[in-house]
C-alpha cells in the first residue's frame, strides 16, 4: 500500500510520522472520509469546504489548494489501483514542542490513504442510545470533523458490548445528535427531520444532500421522538443505512421504509 | 534526543510512528506529564494509577507493568542526560484498520520523551474565561488525561489572542472546570475550594495533594465566585502558579496570596 504523506507517495510500511506530531500528542487535527468512484474523489468541493471551515476553527493553515488536494487524492487512488473505494485525508498541525500553544510557523502533516470499497453493506442497523458519554454541542468542535474521536469510540464500544451495530449519541441537553459515524434522519408524520448542527450534529456532506433532496427539516429531537418515527436512517459518505431498532424497540414496522429506499442511492 | 518507543530507545529524528496509529487518526490514547528530579520520575504511583484508570475507561490494555514503566521513564531521563526535567508518556491504541471499533488484539504504542526543566517560572497568571468552547462534564473523558486536547487548544489560542496567559474553561452548565492545562483553586472566606471532578475537573495529581494538604473542599464554582475570592491559583505537575486576574478583574488584591505561598513548593 502506498500513502500520500506531505506531498509524496511512500510505502505505508516505511512512511514515518514524527512522534512529536501534535496530531498524535494532542489530537490537533482534522480529517475527511471521501468516497471514490471511477478513480476520482466524489464531492471534492464539499469535502474541501468542510476541511477549510474546520481549519478556520482550529486556526490551522491548510498547506495546499483544493486543486492540489484533488490531485493528491487521485494519485493515491491510482498508486493503489483503487477505482471504487474510500479515501481518508488527515491534516494535523504537524510537529510541535511541549505545550498547548501551536508553534508560530506550523508545518502541517497531510496524510492520504486509499482503500477499496467494501462489499456494499446496505444491511439495516440495530442501534442503541449511548449511556456512557454525550456529545458536546457547546464546543465548536462538534461542527468540525476533527480527530478527537474518543467519545465516538466509547459509544461504538458500548454498542458492540450491547450487541448493537452502532450507537446514537445524545448531546448534553439530552437531544439526539447523530451516531458515532453518521448523521441521523427520522420520518415523523411524513416529514423527514434531522438534528440541527446547533444540537451537535456534524454538518455531513451527504446530510446536506439528503436535506435538500428530501425537503427535510432540521429539528431538535428527543429519544421519545423515536417512538413516533415511521422510519429512521443514517447517512455518511459511505452510504445510507436504515435503522430498524433502537434499544431493542422497532422503528416503525421494524423494516427499511420507503423514504430510505428513495434516497439510499445518493452516496 | 532519544525517545523511548515501544520498549526501545531510538533517535527522535528516526523514530517512526505508523501513519495508521489510532492516536494520530482518531485521538485514541492517553498521556501523562511527569516531573522528574534527581533522574527519577516523581509521583510515579499516582501517574500510573491515573493512566490505568483512563485505560479502563477506554478499554485500552496497558502493555507494561508500573515497574517497567518506571524503568522506561528513568532510562529516557538517563539517555538524555536529564536529571531535573519533565517526562511525557503517551499511550495510544496503536495501528488499526479503518473504522472506529478497535482491533480485537491492539498493539498499543507507548512513547516517552524527556526534556530538561525550563527555568522555573513562578510568574503569576492573568487569565480569561474561554468564550469559544466548554468542557464536557457529561463525558467520562473529562476525568481522563486523554489526547483529545482540541478544546483546550482552542481555549489556549483564545487566551493568547486576548493577551492572557491561560484560559479558564466553563463546563456545559456554566461552572468553572479548570484551565487548559491545570486545576483551579480559589480561597473564599478563608476556605480553599476547587471544582469537583463531576464538574469536569481533571483529577490532577497535584490537585489531590493540595486538597489533602490544605484541607480543601470540592465545591461547584461559578464565574461570579471569582469576585469573592481572596486568592486563586492553579496546579499541575509542573508547578503551582498564582492567578492574579481574570478577564481583567483582579483576584483579591491582584497579587499572589498567603495560601499560594504556603503550597507553592509542593510540586
Amino acid at each position: 500500500m502506498l500513502i500520500h504523506l506531505n506531498g509524496a507517495l511512500v510505502s505505508a510500511a516505511e512512511a514515518r510520522v514524527d512522534p512529536a506530531d501534535r496530531g498524535l500528542t494532542l489530537g490537533d487535527g482534522l480529517f475527511e472520509t471521501i468516497r471514490a468512484r471511477g478513480g476520482r474523489p466524489l464531492r471534492l468541493a464539499a469535502h474541501c469546504a468542510r476541511l477549510r471551515a474546520g481549519a478556520d476553527v482550529l486556526d490551522l493553515p491548510v498547506p495546499v489548494s483544493d486543486e492540489a488536494l484533488g490531485r493528491a487524492l487521485e494519485e493515491t487512488l491510482e498508486a493503489n489501483a483503487v477505482t471504487d473505494g474510500v479515501l481518508r485525508l488527515t491534516l494535523t498541525r504537524g510537529p510541535g514542542p511541549r505545550g498547548l500553544l501551536p508553534p508560530p510557523q506550523p508545518r502541517p502533516t497531510l496524510l492520504i490513504t486509499a482503500a477499496a470499497a467494501e462489499a456494499s453493506s446496505p444491511s439495516p442497523i440495530r442501534a442503541v442510545i449511548a449511556t456512557k458519554t454525550r456529545r458536546n454541542e457547546h464546543s465548536p468542535l462538534s461542527r468540525c470533523k476533527c480527530i478527537n474521536y474518543l467519545d465516538n469510540i466509547l459509544a461504538r464500544l458500548e454498542a458492540a458490548k450491547r450487541g448493537a451495530d452502532d450507537a446514537l449519541l445524545l448531546n448534553t441537553a439530552g437531544r439526539l445528535a447523530g451516531t458515532t459515524m453518521a448523521n441521523l434522519f427520522l420520518v415523523i408524520d411524513g416529514v423527514v427531520v434531522t438534528p440541527p448542527v446547533a444540537d451537535g450534529a456534524l454538518p455531513g456532506v451527504i446530510r446536506a444532500e439528503v436535506l435538500a433532496a428530501a425537503g427535510a427539516e432540521e429539528r431538535s429531537l428527543k429519544p421519545e421522538d423515536l417512538a413516533s418515527a415511521s422510519e429512521a436512517f443514517i447517512t455518511n459518505c459511505l452510504g445510507i443505512r436504515a435503522v430498524v431498532s433502537v434499544d431493542g424497540a422497532p422503528i416503525g414496522d421494524g423494516r427499511p421504509g420507503p423514504v430510505f429506499e428513495k434516497f439510499r442511492a445518493i452516496p
